[in-house]
Order: C-alpha cells, then sequence, then structure tokens
C-alpha cells in the first residue's frame, strides 16, 4: 500500500483489453476493490487518484473502445497501443497489471509451421492439437519466447510491491490438447475445413488444401508448471496464486452445441476470415455445429482438470 | 530541470492531436529539445524516459493516429480521449504540455446564439464576425469559460515549473474580425451559403435559410490583452512568451486564392457537412473560390498585426 499512496495515483493497465466493455468492469471491480483496502484500513482519506491504461495491438479498434467508455468513471483513461510482449510503459510506472484472455494468443505463428523442409510443417492441421511431437515443441517454444518478453517487460514497468493478475487458457500439467475442450473444437474446426477444401477443390474453389496448410492458430494453453518455470527463471516476481479452474460454474445454463461454436466463433471468426477470406465463414460454421452435435459427448467427457488458468504474481 | 529528472520519466502531452502526422514531429522536436538541454548541461547521462500523450476529443480517429505512430518512436505513447477544456490527467503528472491550432476552437456554439428571442440571436450569419455586440460577447464569454476550464485544469495537471506552449488563432488587441483574413474568409464563406440558401429555396431545396440561421462557427480568436487576463486571472502560471506572428514566412510560396479556400476547407468540411450535409459541398467550396478571387485584394490587404498567437507559459 505504501508504494502507491506515496505519489496518491494509482496507474493499472489491462493489457489485451480489446474493444470493451469487458474491459471496463474488470477496471472498475479493481478500483473499487483498492478503494475499499484503503476504506478497511482506516486509510479513506488517502485513497488515490486513479489512472487506466487500455492496453491493445495498434490494430485494435481504439476509437469503439474510447466512445463506449462509461462517462461517469472514476479514473483518468488512456490506451497505449501496441505488443505487450514487449515495453509499453516507463520504468516503474505501473502499480497492478490485469490481463484476461489475451495470453494464450501467440504474439506470431512459429515459422516452421509454414516451412515444407522442416519436421514442423504442419500440413493438413491449423493447431498443435493431434499434431506432430515438432509442432507441438514449436508451439511451447513459441509461447516461452513470448512469456519471456511479457515478463521481462512487465517486471521493468511494475512498481515494487506491484501486482499482476493474469487470466488465460490453461491446460493441466501433462495434459495432451486432444483431452482439452478448445483441443476438440480446434480438432472439429480443422476436420471441417479440410473437408471443405477437398470438395471445394473439385468445384467453385473458395478454399484450397494449401490453404489450410498454411493456416495456424497461433494460440497456446500453457499449463500451471510451465508458467512457473517462466515465471520463476525470470526471477523478479513472487508467485501468490496460480490455479486451473473450469470456466463454467453451477450457476451457468446449460452448456449446448450453439454456445460452443458462438464462443469459438467470437474468438476466431476474424482470424479465420482474414486468411480464408469472408466467403467461407457462414458456411464453414455451419459445418462447425452438425460436426459439434455428432460429437458432444467427446465435449462433455473431455478434460474436467480445469482449462481456466489465473496467475496471481507480485513484483519483488 | 530538477523536477524531471527526479523521476527519471518526462511526461508530455499534445492537446488537440488529431490523426497526425503534425504531432508525431511536434512531438519528436519537443523530445529532442529536452534531450539536447540534458547534453548541454553536461547531464548526458541522466536523460529521461519519454512518455508522450496523444489528446484529441473522443470521437477523434485515434486508429488513424496509433496506426500512422512512427515506429522507431523514442517515448512511450498513449491516447487520450476527451475534452481539454476538462481534467484529463491526474495531479501534478505532466511536465510539458503542447497544443496547436486546437484552443480557437470553443467546446460548444454559445447558445444564445440559437435563441430567436434573445438579443445575441445569429440571424443569416455563421459567425461573429460583423455581428451584433451581443453575439461577438456570447463568443467571447464561451471563449472566457473554456479557456478558464482549460488554465483551471491544466494548473492541476502541470508539475511546478513544467511547461505549456499554446499556438492558436489569434487577433490584435481591439481588432475587429472583419479585419482578419480568418475574419473576412468566415464572411465570404457566410456570403455564399446565405446565396445558396436564397436560390435553393426556389429549386432543389438541398439547404434553407433556417439551416443558415443555426449554423455558427465555434472558433474564436483570443487578443494577447483576452489572453494575459484569463492567465493573470487564473493564477497558476507565469507568462514567458506571448506573442502575435504572421503565419506567412518569406520562404512560403505565393499566397494565392486555391490556398486560402483549401486552407478553410480543410478545417471546417467536417463541420459544415455535419450541419448542412455532404451534398452542398463541392458547390459551396467552388463558390467560395469564385468569390475569394473577386475579393481577394482584401485579403492581401487585411490585419498584418499577426494571426498566430504563440504563448509560452510555466507552471508556479
Amino acid at each position: 500500500m505504501n508504494n502507491f499512496s506515496s505519489s496518491n495515483l494509482f496507474r493499472l493497465a489491462d493489457l489485451g483489453c480489446s474493444v470493451g466493455p469487458n474491459t471496463f468492469t474488470a477496471m472498475q471491480n479493481i478500483l473499487e476493490a483498492v478503494q475499499h483496502k484503503y476504506q478497511s484500513q482506516g486509510l479513506a482519506s488517502k485513497i488515490p487518484e486513479f489512472q487506466v491504461f487500455f492496453n491493445d495491438q495498434g490494430s485494435n479498434d481504439f476509437n469503439t473502445l474510447f466512445t463506449s467508455m462509461p462517462k461517469e468513471r472514476q479514473y483518468y483513461a488512456a490506451g497505449v497501443p501496441g505488443s505487450f510482449y514487449g515495453r509499453l510503459f516507463p520504468q516503474s510506472f505501473l502499480h497492478f497489471v490485469h490481463s484476461s484472455y489475451a495470453l494464450h494468443w501467440l504474439s506470431r505463428v512459429p515459422e516452421e509451421l509454414l516451412d515444407k523442409n522442416s519436421p514442423a510443417w504442419n500440413k493438413g492441421r491449423i493447431h498443435c492439437t493431434n499434431a506432430s511431437d515438432a509442432v507441438v515443441d514449436a508451439y511451447a517454444a513459441q509461447f516461452t519466447k513470448d512469456m519471456e518478453g511479457f515478463l521481462d517487460a512487465r517486471g521493468k514497468e511494475l512498481v515494487s510491491g506491484g501486482m499482476m493478475v493474469l487470466i488465460t487458457l490453461g491446460c493441466p500439467n501433462g495434459m495432451p490438447y486432444s483431452n482439452l475442450p478448445t483441443g476438440l473444437m480446434f480438432d472439429f474446426l480443422e476436420s471441417c475445413l479440410n473437408n471443405m477444401a477437398k470438395e471445394v477443390s473439385n468445384s467453385t474453389g473458395l478454399l484450397s488444401e494449401g490453404q489450410v496448410d498454411s493456416f495456424n492458430l497461433p494460440v497456446y494453453a500453457a499449463s500451471p508448471m510451465e508458467i512457473t518455470e517462466l515465471v520463476e527463471r525470470n526471477g523478479c516476481f513472487s508467485i501468490e496464486r496460480l490455479e486451473l479452474t473450469n470456466v463454467r460454474t453451477e450457476a451457468d445454463p446449460k452448456l449446448d452445441e450453439k454456445a460452443c461454436v458462438m464462443h469459438l466463433r467470437a474468438g476466431f471468426e476474424s482470424i479465420i476470415s482474414k486468411h480464408f477470406g469472408n466467403d467461407i465463414i457462414d458456411e464453414l460454421f455451419d459445418r462447425l455445429v452438425k460436426k459439434v452435435k455428432e460429437s458432444f459427448h467427446l465435449i462433455l467427457s473431455s478434460c474436467r482438470g480445469g482449462t481456466q488458468l489465473s496467475v496471481v504474481l507480485q513484483r519483488k
């Protein structure tokens, strides 16, 4: 608390904020938690000013973010364009970092996946699920490199004592991707794309096998063990909490096929249409709904070890 | 200098930055000037990190600003949406404020200009040039209110010793608007709009007299005396420099009619088309070119006392 009150300004950042509104809720919750902590310690008169930095890549739609920002906010707001795998803020600038469902996006598809002469050439596949060891290793290596960059940058940007809350796709230690609901969904998507490529190559040509070969989802679900190793190797942070939970709670409505596809579509439509064009999208997701309906028992019986990784780190 | 080096971070803001690229040049120039000052004082090893805040209204196109930002910049960048007539930053946060050709935009058209029962009802006019005293007073009162808000906010946001450089449309003390090139241009524009309204009301109806009555340019060119009074009344700043200069230099190519209209169009097309619709724009500016050609001698012989106001203030 002392670090924060010295300048009477609490600076927090949401990394990978997208266009809202989830980020506004998250930032407001953190702000209220900090205010509450001051109040509960009898320091209500010392509650700091708040400044919130909304970060996402430069290609993010900041116009939408800025125009939908809550009018009655209790903080000074700023948008910060750029990759969170590198430096975004000055030295010892931030008191709190939040990032939700952003860190599973790799900064890039590992190069070797696109190299026909590499053992990691990922022909006919769109992810490391069920892929060769070389592909799995390439994904893991890219995640390691990205996460090293992330921890290194945040280690410099956070004040001593500053907190970092990361929520991302996770995977139980040693569990193969194909046992995860996400892995299964990627598999179904891959199968739909491959089928379309086979059919279409004989007719309209909207989609070629070569296009599927060169498409890979830059997404990685890390295990608690991987995160622990990376944080310990970085050395700037103590792990305050690290747990895998199930995203669904008992309060959730029944999970159904359409909801599964809708979630996937919300997350990946943009990257798919960028590679394959808009014309295939509706057809692809119609097929995916059918595919998921046929194999929904696999989703239901897939990993229950949790796929949401929550990590709380403190800057030493 | 001491204030800046204590945290080893120099924070500067460009207020009313628009979409670039002028703002990038201005910020880079300031950054280099600060670096140079450190170097010339033998403090090269203490050159701070820089953080630049690009501010404009929430409706500004920050996407364009962010995607056109120099890649090799020497500063951490952030965008800050919101009106600079209110608070944008925490207490004692900024070391340097820059604002170029933004402060002459009033936060709003004075209400009474649109009230048929007010002495300031601005029928047939689009500005305070050649208008009644009540209209001139309403413009001046709005500028005063806006500028009070601006100085009050910056007084809180700038550190003691922090600098503020403001460049805006200006007007020599006591000079009527109609003697200024800008005033003349507004007059010509008004005359074109009124002519179009008269002609068009008998034919296609693209433009009505009522629309001209309800349109007013929210632009105000302040005099050095007005600025001095406002700064002194605010009390937070010392005036380090305040001067009216001519925008044109001898190095400029010859000023011609088309260039005059092009400048006006660049600044005001958006606000005009928002009020009157896009359909009148080309016709309006074609007429304006003709009008300016007829009366160009008036522009050439208009005020030479300078219309660019440069103000340098230091936070006490």
